[in-house]
């Protein structure tokens, strides 16, 4: 399988101090699923990861840090974007790898948390922030060698389109709150290029 | 000013009771934009409305029992859907109600507290849903009108066609937390739209 990871607890083995990171990342992504980060608790955090207190709060400082940190590590192991030769593969790969993500019980209520917690805590946010825009400007470059290919219109702004395709599947999960289906994935991909392709994603000033 | 209060707490004076639901959907909104749906206490909300505690908990039970009544009375005040006699207008008027509700200090803080409770309370998303729904239900008809008048491909799907406005700029507000602007929201319509025009929105099975 080269499917990244769903859990921040296979970060790569190291020296002890990756060990550390990996057992804290592993309790802080537990404690997510299962309580929220209202109920993070930075003592249950390192009782869990059988880590010292003075660790945790030395190195993380906050649940806030925990957080932050537990994104940055998702980031880091999240898939590069594919290259299938063509915008409509590229997109639907794209779209497919948010669905299964979504639909994952274990990183899709990791999501879930952050989101909620961003709502009401402003380093929450800023982790939240940083690790959508990592993975937007990461799949941005599809977009580019479209344009590229003569597949989309000079001057598609890849990040929005790549937001475009992103956009209805977590406004179900989030807002609306229906089923996140394959069915929608492919239909927002479909919705995204046809868009894209009359060069409603063209920005105003190229 | 013909827009919908922001404010639960301007629901029409009427009896006693409505008096007194008045008065509480009013202090839980307070409680919900101030600290969020975690720290709702039935005993504060009492207090906060000059109501005894014995009536908020026989008629409400819980706090998601608030929040429901809060989503069904917003959703009540909200603004019927616009008839400008073009799909282009209406969807804009759609669009910058949305932005406007997104960007009200109370509203859009309500909409997050609520958002984030969704997420750990089933009977906290059950309201938000049914909110969207009738928002969305209400809204759907500009596209069947659109439709009548030949504007869009007959067997658009009115219902998907306003998430689609929609989806972007929630996506903005709550996942990756980048400012909700004028110009988001319009860059959202002549995107839906053209995709739209384009049939992306015809379902697979008329």
């Amino acid at each position: 399988m080269d499917r990244p990871s769903r859990s921040a607890g296979t970060v790569r083995p190291g020296g002890r101090t990756a060990r550390v990171r990996a057992a804290v990342l592993e309790a802080t992504q537990d404690a997510l699923v299962e309580h929220g980060f209202h109920a993070l608790s930075m003592d249950q955090i390192a009782a869990r990861a059988g880590v010292g207190k003075t660790t945790v709060y030395r190195r993380w400082g906050t649940p806030a840090g925990l957080v932050t940190d537990l994104m940055n590590e998702l980031a880091n192991q999240s898939a590069p974007h594919s290259d299938t030769g063509g915008i409509e593969g590229d997109l639907r790969a794209n779209a497919l790898m948010v669905l299964e993500a979504i639909n994952d019980p274990r990183l899709g209520a990791t999501f879930q948390a952050v989101i909620a917690a961003a709502t009401g805590d402003e380093e929450a946010a800023r982790a939240l922030r940083t690790f959508y825009r990592r993975r937007i400007d990461e799949w941005a470059a599809v977009v580019d060698l479209a344009v590229a290919r003569g597949e989309l219109p000079p001057g598609t702004d890849g990040k929005e389109l790549i937001k475009a395709v992103s956009a209805p599947l977590y406004y179900r999960l989030v807002v609306t709150r229906e089923p996140v289906t394959r069915e929608a994935a492919l239909a927002s991909v479909d919705r995204a290029l046809a868009a894209a392709r009359a060069g409603a994603f063209v920005a105003e000033t190229v």
